[in-house]
Formats: structure tokens, sequence, C-alpha cells
């Protein structure tokens, strides 16, 4: 037999731009740009610099830098070479930065010259690293002693690599995903995954209709960070279809509001936090925004921040996913037929956006209880959310109970709790460790705190549960105050209240104690540790 | 490890449209109508009637049938219980339907009424089919002797099936391609290939911007028949997107054209003779057609029809594939980066319509020499197209000389001669064994033949090459003059030589001999038999 048996390979995501040799180009900061054949070339050449310096199959090579075309390059040139990419999360302490470069047994480092100062501190918690290559936007960088060269100079000075067919079950990308406890955790992605992930983006923007239209036409700009869960897929998927690509550099914001402008930029994806910063900026005030699809992912997108993009003119719209799933799992999508059946049109379409939106392409969801039984789909029976892909981790390294806890029953637990509705959009409700089960009933702590949230004096909540003798639990609230604002218990409370008589959230949600505090403790990546937060009064339970 | 393997298995086509519970409908003729979940309930059912009857893993299921609802289940159902869907070609002589249900070793046969008088002339000739059932239109069908029930009664009583997991290379599909030579050859396709194939459609789809943009809000009505290899997988990603869908039944022009109207059809495809018969229709003159999106292809699309069908606002492209290609390799889109760059925009777009198209997703494809070498991408340079795709046959069944010669070097030989610009767009210039190898050069014969079609005396033509002492071959051409129509050798080979004095075509293809003849053999699919119009001249030839 001599048909070729075509494995699935992150290769092939490049035949695409290469047969077409699109003039659209992948843009770095405004200031370079490279057309779709340059990119290719480029892509070659890095393979045949990481070839130069002995990689090949399983081979670790960690990646330190800001969103960049090289990043781009690596996330295509060092899997291709049958090595892994192990995408270094930059926003985590020194101490663990070196201890997951170490876990992934990184062989070979590209860094950034903006992280020499952090290398320098822990560089000698790294002896798996044996060759460290120097990324810097200077013209005529100076090369640190021990570093094998500079990225420029070696690209330039490299051979055209020959990428070699293999296994599509061979590992392509790793990268840390954190939680409260412990270490961070290693997630893996073979080269079948993360082209099947492509090909479900891609498939799952060819049904949008109303809203999420992207194309070959279109100018694509990431927002989040090219190490975090490849930048949610999407640069896969914009290379594929030979898009416009911006790339930002180091997050500045008049940078991200200048390249906004001067590049016409259609597509991005952001966390919130992102979202509300650019609608804000004075210099976007005259910004024209509309046309812009912007997709939310990392957090919940609030009512306000959505009614504020619409209104600038902007596509915005949920996603759901996480490190464990490569990471797309939910993506809103607007429909015809709901819109045309909805007694209030506006209402509906706000509503499906605000939802983390239906299955992407080839995912399987569902939501269940304790015993791995389906609830109604009917947008109000609650569970955890439970999923397969052909594209999730297979297990976290080295961690086999923890693999096992993730995979238990054949399904991927994510963790999250939420309600699927009739019409298949999924809402998320909280984290598993973060609702509170009161009363035989299941508070979102998210819900009670966007309530509280819409009281004028508070700055920041976290709702937790605390140990209650009769009723389990019971939601404890710890509010931060505005400067100058005069806390007031009674006032917060009744805004629960007052959303429990009208059947909005369970009576069972008001809190029975609001601990006013000066800031809110927080993880390594930014998120509120709901954990500590549970210490501080474990004290007081009742245990 | 606990973590889901998740084959590529058709089933997972429905996951979405099950997920969404989409209130878009599966029509047929315009009479029936099934919302999603009822369509995906009745694929259930199907599958309970077909496990009843004993079908399994690698049993063969025959389908004759016109476009129809029933159609689309079989082609989810029977791949779906671990069966293989053979596709019967309608159009094959009596003796040749036969052959190809017999040697594909089917079982179970489900034919439409309308075919009962072949069956009974060929019945004894398919000892392997234990279970027909009958397709009817009509309420209350009576059943022939012999026959397992009918389709409508059986589904209703049948039990919901529950679809097993199973090895994604299991095949899925099976159907016969017809040359000029011998009997039909079969091709497979596995459950992963078809999945692969729906993706790629899906993929390659997600990236059309300026046409070919298909999405969830679209109407679908496939003018294609369901046997010729699954309607170019189309009904599959269909499907998948929840898009309202119409089945015409048996090819009516009026029912088409009524359905085209009342249905509200956005989405189609079909060989460039019916889109002829539908603008050329009188019922079709006052029929606001814009905004239907058509691909064409099983031949070339003419210049005439093109701008035909773009004054009326249809937007018209071409794509290529064959049986052995599942089918999809090339589809035309429109692209902003060219079209910004031509001098003459619109005479661009025409151009880009017309040819094959780009690769689509996943699809390698060169075109090369006798010595496997790779032409030139300017346009002009000519070759044999060969492909790579994760979704080629990886051989005919049960024929290993002609599987060997079909993959032989590791890449699927098409048989076509073609050009790539450098742009990426496919021009197939002519088949590999018509093609006219003249005083060194290769004069297609289809261009000729496109050129003598103009001439308005001439009905039909068909161009070969007759065996030459000193240029090797020579072009012949056979016309068939209008009825009325005074027959002039001289003003068609003068057409030829003007074409030839613009270096449109090369001055070795204007036709030594025109030879008139009353009518053009034709195979059994309507193809013109240039093997048996060589055959006329094989005398005459200095042999």
């Amino acid at each position: 037999m001599n048909a070729y048996a075509y494995p699935l390979l992150i290769k092939q995501l490049l035949k695409m731009p290469m047969a077409q040799a699109s003039r659209r180009e992948i843009v770095y900061r405004g200031d370079q740009r490279f057309t779709y054949p340059q990119f290719v070339e480029r892509v070659q050449r890095l393979g045949g610099v990481l070839a130069a310096f002995g990689a090949g199959i399983g081979s670790r090579i960690a990646v330190m830098d800001w969103d960049s075309h090289r990043y781009l390059e690596a996330y295509f040139a060092i899997p291709m070479s049958g090595a892994v990419l192990m995408t270094v999360n930059i926003r985590l302490r020194p101490e663990q930065i070196a201890y997951t470069i170490h876990h992934s047994g990184a062989e070979i480092l590209l860094i950034h010259s903006d992280f020499l100062p952090l290398l320098a501190k822990v560089r000698e918690m790294l002896p798996t690293v044996r060759v460290v290559v120097l990324l810097s936007d200077e013209p005529d960088p100076q090369i640190p002693e021990g570093f094998a060269g500079e990225y420029e100079a070696l690209i330039v000075g490299a051979t055209l690599h020959q990428f070699p067919d293999f296994d599509e079950n061979t590992e392509a990308t790793t990268f840390y995903t954190t939680g409260t406890t412990g270490m961070p955790k290693g997630v893996v992605f073979t080269h079948r995954q993360v082209v099947l992930h492509t090909l479900g983006i891609m498939s799952t923007l060819a049904m949008a209709g109303l809203n999420a239209k992207f194309s070959r036409e279109d100018v694509y700009m990431p927002l989040t960070p090219m190490f975090h869960v490849h930048a949610w897929g999407i640069p896969y998927a914009a290379t594929m279809m030979g898009m416009q690509q911006v790339y930002v550099g180091r997050f500045v914001p008049e940078t991200v509001l200048r390249l906004l402008a001067t590049e016409r930029v259609t597509v991005s994806h952001c966390v919130p936090a992102i979202m509300h910063m650019i609608l804000s900026a004075p210099a976007a005030q005259n910004l024209d925004l509309s046309g812009w699809h912007v997709i939310i992912g990392g957090s919940a997108l609030s009512r306000s921040l959505c009614e504020a993009a619409l209104s600038r003119g902007i596509d915005i719209f949920s996603a759901y996913g996480m490190s464990e799933t490569c990471p797309l799992i939910t993506l809103t999508q607007l429909r015809g037929d709901l819109l045309d059946a909805a007694p209030d049109r506006r209402e509906m379409e706000i509503g499906l956006r605000l939802s983390a939106g239906m299955p992407a392409a080839l995912v399987d969801l569902r939501i269940v209880d304790e015993h791995m039984r389906d609830v109604p789909r009917d947008g109000k029976s609650v569970g955890e959310v439970v999923v397969r892909a052909p594209y999730l981790t297979p297990y976290y390294v080295g961690d086999t109970s923890a693999s096992d806890a993730l995979w238990r029953g054949g399904w991927m637990h994510t963790g999250d709790i939420g309600a699927v509705d009739e019409n298949g959009y999924l809402r998320i409700i909280d984290r598993v460790k973060d609702v509170i089960k009161s009363g035989g009933e299941w508070i979102s702590s998210m819900d009670v705190e966007g309530i509280i949230m819409t009281h004028p004096s508070v700055l920041e909540v976290a709702v937790v549960g605390g140990t209650d003798e009769r009723w389990g639990e019971r939601p404890v609230a710890f509010v931060v105050i505005k400067p100058g604002a005069v806390p007031d218990e009674q006032e917060i409370r009744a805004k629960v209240r007052a959303r429990s008589e009208t059947d909005q959230i369970s009576r069972h949600a008001v809190p029975d104690r609001i601990i006013f505090v000066d800031a809110l403790e927080k993880t390594s990546v930014g998120k509120v540790d709901k954990r500590a937060l549970r210490a501080r009064i474990a004290g007081v339970r009742r245990e």
C-alpha cells in the first residue's frame, strides 16, 4: 500500500498560507512586518537553529517573551521540529517560574532581555537548560555571557530546515496551570490535539452568522499573553487563514490603542479587565471601535461591560475554556432562530452574549450531579461542567492522583458549576470549590459578589462559605470599600435581599456576615485567594 | 489513565445540532419537515432498525434513493452503527448497478419505489443482499414480496439506538467511480476521514471573506445527487452547522425552482449544466436569485455561465475534487489582497471565480512532471495534479495494481493536468489521458473544444489526439453541427488559428482534421467517450 497516512501535524497548518503566498503580514508593534512567505521562511530557519542546537523529538524548549512575531514563529518551529514548546508563565513568582521550567525538563530557553534580571536570580535552579538564546527588540544587543546567541542573528545565519513527519500523538506543547494550592501543574497537548483544536476553532467560526464572523480579510491582534493556553489557540487559526496579524510586544495600553487604530484591527480576544481599560482610556474616546470583534474569556463578561462595548459598536461576546482544555470549550454565537422568536430581541441578544456560549465543534459537554447523572437542560439546574473533546490534556505531568481526579469517570472535570439552557447555552455559576452549599441549595458566590458590586461604595468583594451547623454553610462577604466611602453592612445586605425577593437569587444567599477589609488576598496570577479568605474565618467556624 | 481517547467518529458531527436543539428544519420537497431534534431521533431509530436486521461493524448497507431526508438519515445512522454506507450510482446501467452492489458485499438495501422495476431485473445478481427495505413517498405503500418492510413504518416502530464507540479507522462509506474502461472501481472512506473532511470543509469556509460565506443562518439545498461523493460532503457540514436544509427528491426542474423560491435557499452546489438549466428556465426569469451562493464542480465553469450567474446576483464559484478525494481538493475564494492590487478588479474577480480555486484546509497539492519534480508556480507550467489530504481513498477495493498506480510515489495521482499560479489558484487544463502531446507541447483538448464551441453553428465538440509521425500527436476535432446549420471546416479552424495568433493557445492547437458527426459517443454517466473517438480514427493512424 502506497497511500500516504497523513498524520495530523502542526506543520500542516502552514500548508495553506504557503500555498496562497498571502500578501498579508505578521506585524510586530507596527515596526517590523513580515509577509507570509517571509514568516514561513523564518519558521524554517528557526527550525535550522533548533536542529543545530541538537533539539529533536521530545526536547523541551521554553520561551519567555511578550506577544511577538518571534513567539508565533516558536509556536510553529518548535513543535514542527518534534520538540515540545514550553510557554513560560512570566507572571508567576520567580521561584515558580524556575520550578516550571525545571519540571518541564527544558534544554533550551529563548528569553526576552526584559527577563534577564529574573533569570539571573534563578539560573542555578535550571540545571537542565543547556542553551539560552536572547530575544531582544534592540538592533544590536549585547549578548550575556553563557548565551548561545541572539535570535535574529541566529535566524539570519541558519539553514532552512526540512521538518520531518512523525507520529501525530507526539507531544507538541506544555505549560503550567496554577491553582490556589500546591505548585503549578503541567498540562500537555499533542500535534493531533493542536491540529484538531485549530480545526475546531475554524469549524466553529464557520458557523457564525450574526456575530463572531472572522475571515481571511480580518486583522487579528491578540490581547492575551501568548504563554496563556496558546493565546487561546487563535494564532494557529489566524495563521492558517492567512490573516493580517499584529503582535503588541510588552503590554502598554498606549501601544495597544495606537495599533488598534493604525493597523485597523478587527479581531481580538482578552479578559474583561483589558476591555474595561481600553473603553475607559482617554485616548480611546475618539477611536472608532465599530466592527471590532472581541472574544471575552478568563472571567465572566459583566452586563455593564457588554453594554458599554456594544454602544461603541464592538461585537463583544464570551468564550469559555481553561488550561486543561487547549482551551476552547464554548463560544457565544447569536442565532437567528432564537432572536426571531424572542419577545425582546435586544434583551435576548445581551443574554446570549453574556452566556459562556454553546459547545464548540466536537465538544461534548454535560452538566452532572455528584453521581455523574445529567441534570435537566433548563437553564436553572446546576451541576459540574464535564467535557470531552479531541484536544483535552490527558494528564497532569507527573501527578497521577490529580490526573485521575481530573478524568474520573472518563470525563474531564472542569471544576466549574454551570447550567445549560434548552438552546444549548452554558452559564458558569461558580467554581465547585467556591459554591456555597446552604440549606440544600447551591449558592453561587459569584452571583452574590455581582449583586454586592452594584453598591456604589463597594470597590471589591469576595464571598465564601462559612461552616454552619444548621445550614451546612452560610455566605460570608469580604468587602473592600472605595476610598472615602462609609461601610454600611445593612445597605449591602439589603441589596442581596432585594434580589432574593424578585426570585433572582435564593433567599439563603443573603450573607450572615459582612467583613470589611483593606484588601483581598490574591494568588500569584491575580485572582482572589478564597482559600486564604476561608482560612481567615476558620477560626470562628464551629468545627 | 482515565482520559477519554476521543476517536473521530461521524456521530460526533451530530453533537452540535443535538446540543443546540436548533429550530431549523430538514425539509423534504417542501412537504415534510423535521426539526433537528426530530431528525436526530430518526437517526437513532434508523440505528434501531439496522441493529434489528443484524447490521454491525463492517456490514455493507446500500442505498438507492433520490436526494431526501431519508438519505441524510442514512448518511449518519449507517456509519454510526459501524456499518458501511454504500451509495449506489443510479445513473449506471442496470448490470453495472448490480455489479457495484454485489461487489460491495451489501447485505441490506434501502431502495426507492421508483427503482423497483430496475431491481426486478437484477435481483438474482444480488445474492449477498438479505434484507430489502422500501423507501416510498406515498402515505401507505404496498410492500413488495420478500421485502423486510417500509422505511417510515420501520422507523416508527424502532427503538432508539445507542451508537457505540469504535476505532476511528473503521470504514464508513463506499461507492464506485466509473472510468471509460473496465468496470466501476470502489473507493472507501473511514470515519476519521469523513470527520476530517467535514472539518476541512468548515475550516475552509471559515476563511471566506468576500464570497462563499456560509453560516448557520443559511438555507442549504444540494443540487447534486447524494450518491455522488457524499454530495460533495456538504450535507455533513450543513448538519453540523444546524443549517436549514432542503432536499428536492427526484430531480424535476419545476420542483427545484419552486423550492428555491419558497424555501429561500441561499446555498447550493451543482454541475454547470444544472445552473444553465436554472438560468434559462422561463419560470426562473422573475425569480430573485441574488444572494444565492453556488459551488460549481464536476466540470469547468465557463466564463459565459459565470457572467450570466453574476448578472443575476448569484455568488458563483468553482471547486475541484473527485470520487477518490472525498472530494474537496480546491475551492475558489476571492481575496482582498489580490483584488485590491489588480489593475482590473472585475477581470481579476472573474478569473478567480473560473479557476478551480486554492487548496482547501490540510490539502497538500503539487503540480509535477513525469519524474515527480515540481513545475514552477507561474500559472503557465503544466503537469499532473497530485495531492495529499487526510481524507483520500487509500485504495480501490480489490484492485491492487490500480491502487498502486493511484498512489505511486506516496502522492495521489488525480489524472488531471493543471497549473497553479503564484497566488495558489489551480487551473485544470485537461485529463492526462486526453491532453494532446504535439511537437513537444501539451495541448489542452478542453481549451480547443472551448474555442470551437464559440462558433455559432457548433452544438457539440470533442477534440482528441491522432497519432502523427512527425509531431507525435495532432488534434482531431469531432463536431456536431446545430440543426439547420451548415458545416464549415475552414471557419472553425480559423477560430482556433485566430486565438493562437493572440498567444492564447499554441499554434499547434489548430486541428488538422475536423470530422462532422451526427452525435458523440458518451459513457454511461454521460461524459464524452474519447476512447471511442480515438478508436474511430485509429484506422487512419499512420501506425
